[in-house]
C-alpha cells in the first residue's frame, strides 16, 4: 500500500528533519517554508517542494506544522492563504510547534467558527533537537480528540521514537501543557549549565574535566551534556538552538503561569537572564553562549583553582540545589495543570529536560514521599540550604553571578521560613502551594 | 574652647566632604589615605595631611574611620601599622563604613584582645551621599555602649542633619543593622530605577517627561529622582556612585541574611544584575549605567510611544509593585533582626532607600495593620499581583528584561497561593514569614 501525501510547513532545523525524515521512509512529502532556499534544500534531499501554502495543503489528507511560533501557526492556518481553507475534508493536522495551551485550543475555537469542525486537528509538540528530529526518534505529546489521536498515530509514530509518542489524555491543550511542564526544566537546565560553567571558570576550574565529573554524577542534567561541546568550543553562530528559541519557550511558561498566578521564580529567574543577554545581543547566538553571561572570557582562559577537588564539589552543590527546586518548580505546576504525572516523569526521564535529581527526588515528590514519608536517610531541606549557601557565598566572594543559584537558595530559605526546614529536601515542593 | 583634634581616614567620596565639613566647622582635621593625591586634596581643602596612619592617629582623641569595606577597615585598624596601636587612652573610635554587624561586633572582641577595651567604639554607618556628606547633613545610624554614643555624639551631629543622627538601640552591631535594612530598600531601588526607565525606553516613552510624572506620584523614590540625571545625561564617569559601592552593600544584606537563612529575593535580584553587570565590566561606573542592562541604547533614542499616557501608567505599577515588595523585604527583614521598627521607619522616610510606598504601606506593615486590619478601601494583593501582571506581560512582549518586577510578582503569587489574595496588598509581608 502507497504511503499517504503529507503537507508540511516550517522547514527549520527540527522541521527540516521531521520532514526529510518522512520522506526517507516512503512518504511523499509536500513541504513549503517562507524562505525559498529551505524548500530548494528540502527537495535537493528528496522532498516535493510546494511553491504555495496552498500548494502544500491541497489533496493532502495529513498536514504537520512545524513553524517557530504562534503567531507563524495562526499566519499559516488562518492567514489570506491560510492551509485550513485548502485542507481536504477530515484531513489531519498536526500542529508541533510549541505553543500555549491555551493558543491550542483557540485553533479549535477558530476551525468550528470558519465551519472546519470536521479537521482532525492535534495539538502534538516535540522535543528533543534537530538530531533527533532527522532521526525519527522526537518526543511527542499529543493531545487530541480519540478520533484525531488515531487518525494521526502513525505519522507521529514515524517521526518519534518507538516508546516516546506520548498519547496525551485530556483533548487539544494537553499536549502543549505537557510540552510546556517538560520546558520548565528544559529551561532551568539550559541556564543551568551556563551557571555552573561560568561559576566553574571563576573557581578556576578547567571546564571539560569539569563536566565530566557532572556528567558521571547525580548532578547531570541532558541539557548539560548536550549543550556543553557547543559552550566549550563557543560554537554559538549560527545557533543549533538560538536563545530566542528558549525563550520564547519561557515565555510560554511564565505567561501560562501568570494566568494561573503560579509562581515560577526558578523558571522566571532563568528567562530574565536570557532578555539580559537579548539586550546584549545575544539573541541569534547558540543558547550554550549564556556562559558569556557569567564568565566574559573563553572557558579556556581561566586561573588554575588552588583545590580543584573541593572546588568541582561547589560546581555539583550548585547544580544539586538549582536541580531540585527545578524538579519542585516542575511537578508542581504540572500538578496545578492536572497534568499525568506519571506520564509527565516518564517522558521527561527520556527527554531534554531529565536530570537525576528529577529521576529520583522528582519521582519523590510525585509520588507524595515528602516530608515524613520520605525514604531514610534523604537529606533535609536544612542541609539543602546549608550546602547551597556556601555554593553562593563563593560565588559573590568571586563576583561571579548565579541566577538561578540564589533564586533557589531563596526557595530553600521560604521552605525552612514555613517550617519545612528539618524535612526531606523534596519537601521544599510546598512552597508552591 | 580649641575644637579638639579629629584623625579621619578614608578621603574617598563620601569621607572627603565628611572630612572637610569639619574642617569647615573649626575642626583640626588630620586625614590619611592610601591615595597620595587625596591628602593633597583634602590639604588644599584646609585639612591637615597625614603622611601615616600612624600620624592621623597619634594624640587623636576622636577618630573616624570611613573607607570603604570591612576588609579595608580591619587593615586600617590592626594591620602593621593600625591605628588601634597609636590611639591615646579612651579615644572615641567611629567606623562610619558600611560593613556587617557581625564585622562590627568583631571590632569589638579583637580591641578587648588586644588590650584596648578602653577605646570607646562606635558603629556608625551613615547614609545620604557625597554631598549631603559635604554639607554636614548626612543620617549616621550610631549603636555602641551608652558612654562611647555620649563621647561620640557631638562629632557625629556635626557631620548629620540635625535631625538625622539616630542613636540606635542594641550596641555595636545596631548602627549596621539598621544600616543594613535600609539598604535593603536602597539596593532595590537603585536597580529599579534603571528598570523602569529601561521599560519606559522599550515603551517608547520620553525619559525626561516619564520621570517628571514619577516624582509626582506614589511610585516616587528618592533613588529614582536622585540617580535619573545621571542616567540620562549618561554621567556615569567617573562614577558619583560607583556600582561596585552598592553591590558591596548588597553583599552585605544578602550575606547576613544567608545567616539567618532568611528569604531576600528582590534583593538577591538586584544584587545579581549588578554582578551580571560587572561581568560586562560596568564595576567602576555610576549605579545609574545599570540602565543599559535593560536598554542597549541612550534613552533619548526612543520609538515614540502611540499612547504615552497608557504606557507610563505601565511604568508606574511596575514601581508600585516592586516598591510594595521592597517595603515588605525591608520590613521583614527589620523585624526578623529586631531593628527598632518605628526608628527604622522614620530614617528610612528621611534617607536615600525612601519611597512613596515605604513611607505609607511600610509603617502599616510595621503597625500590623495588614490583612482585616488594613485601612479601609487598600488595594488587594490580588489587584497588586494583577496590575503588575500585565505590566510583566507588556515588558516580555517587548523582550525587555524586568528582572525586579518578575520577582515581585512572584513573591505576590506567592502570596496568593498562601491565602492572602483577598487580603490588603501590605499582607504580601506574610509571605517573609
Amino acid at each position: 500500500m502507497s504511503k499517504p501525501s503529507i503537507g508540511f510547513v516550517g522547514l527549520g532545523a527540527m522541521g527540516f528533519g521531521m520532514a526529510t525524515h518522512l520522506v526517507k521512509q516512503g512518504y511523499p512529502v509536500h513541504g513549503f517554508d517562507v524562505f525559498p532556499a529551505s524548500i530548494e534544500r528540502f527537495k535537493a534531499a528528496g522532498g516535493i517542494p510546494a511553491s504555495t501554502l496552498r500548494e502544500s495543503a491541497e489533496g493532502k489528507n495529513y498536514y504537520v506544522v512545524m513553524v517557530a511560533s504562534a503567531p507563524q501557526a495562526q499566519s499559516v492556518l488562518f492567514g489570506d492563504d491560510g492551509i485550513v481553507q485548502y485542507l481536504p475534508q477530515n484531513a489531519v493536522l498536526m500542529l508541533c510547534s510549541t505553543v500555549s495551551a491555551s493558543y491550542a485550543q483557540s485553533v479549535v475555537t477558530e476551525l468550528q467558527n470558519r465551519g472546519r469542525g470536521d479537521i482532525l486537528f492535534v495539538d502534538s509538540p516535540v522535543s528533543g533537537g534537530a538530531k533527533r528530529a532527522a532521526d525519527g526518534t522526537l518526543s511527542i505529546m499529543a493531545g487530541a480528540t480519540e478520533e484525531a489521536l488515531q487518525a494521526a498515530r502513525d505519522i507521529l509514530q514515524e517521526m518519534s521514537d518507538e516508546k516516546k509518542l506520548y498519547l496525551v489524555p485530556g483533548g487539544v491543550g494537553a499536549g502543549s501543557n505537557m510540552k510546556m511542564v517538560h520546558q520548565v526544566l528544559a529551561a532551568i537546565h539550559i541556564c543551568g549549565a551556563s551557571e555552573a560553567m561560568g561559576f566553574a571558570a571563576h573557581l578556576g576550574l578547567d571546564a571539560r574535566a569539569t563536566a565530566e565529573k557532572i556528567f558521571a554524577s547525580d548532578a547531570w542534567t541532558w541539557m548539560h551534556e548536550n549543550r556543553f561541546p557547543r559552550m566549550v568550543e563557543e560554537d554559538w553562530t549560527p545557533g543549533v538552538s538560538a536563545l530566542t528559541i528558549i525563550l520564547k519557550d519561557a515565555g510560554i511558561i511564565t505567561s501560562s503561569a501568570r494566568q494561573h498566578r503560579f509562581p515560577t521564580p526558578l523558571c522566571s529567574t532563568a528567562e530574565q537572564a536570557y532578555l539580559a543577554a537579548l539586550v546584549h545581543g545575544w539573541g541569534p547566538k547558540d543558547d550554550s553562549a549564556m556562559v558569556r553571561q557569567y564568565y566574559a572570557k573563553p572557558l579556556s582562559e581561566v586561573s588554575p583553582s588552588a583545590d580543584p577537588e573541593a572546588a568541582t564539589e561547589l560546581v555539583l552543590e550548585l547544580m544539586r540545589g538549582v536541580n531540585l527546586v527545578a524538579a519542585a518548580e516542575a511537578v508542581a505546576f504540572a500538578r496545578y495543570l492536572k497534568v499525568d504525572l506519571a506520564q509527565f516523569h516518564g517522558l521527561v526521564t527520556q527527554a531534554a529536560g531529565a536530570s537525576k535529581i528529577f529521576i529520583k527526588q522528582g519521582l519523590e515528590m510525585i509520588e507524595g514521599r515528602i516530608g515524613d514519608k520520605a525514604p531514610a536517610g534523604s537529606p533535609s531541606v536544612d542541609e539543602a540550604a546549608a550546602k547551597l549557601e556556601a555554593v553562593v557565598q563563593k560565588a559573590r566572594d568571586l563576583h561571579c553571578p548565579l541566577h538561578l543559584g540564589n533564586a533557589a537558595l531563596n526557595v530553600l530559605f521560604q521552605a525552612q521560613r514555613h517550617g519545612s526546614g528539618g524535612q526531606s529536601s523534596t519537601s521544599v515542593i510546598r512552597v508552591y502551594g
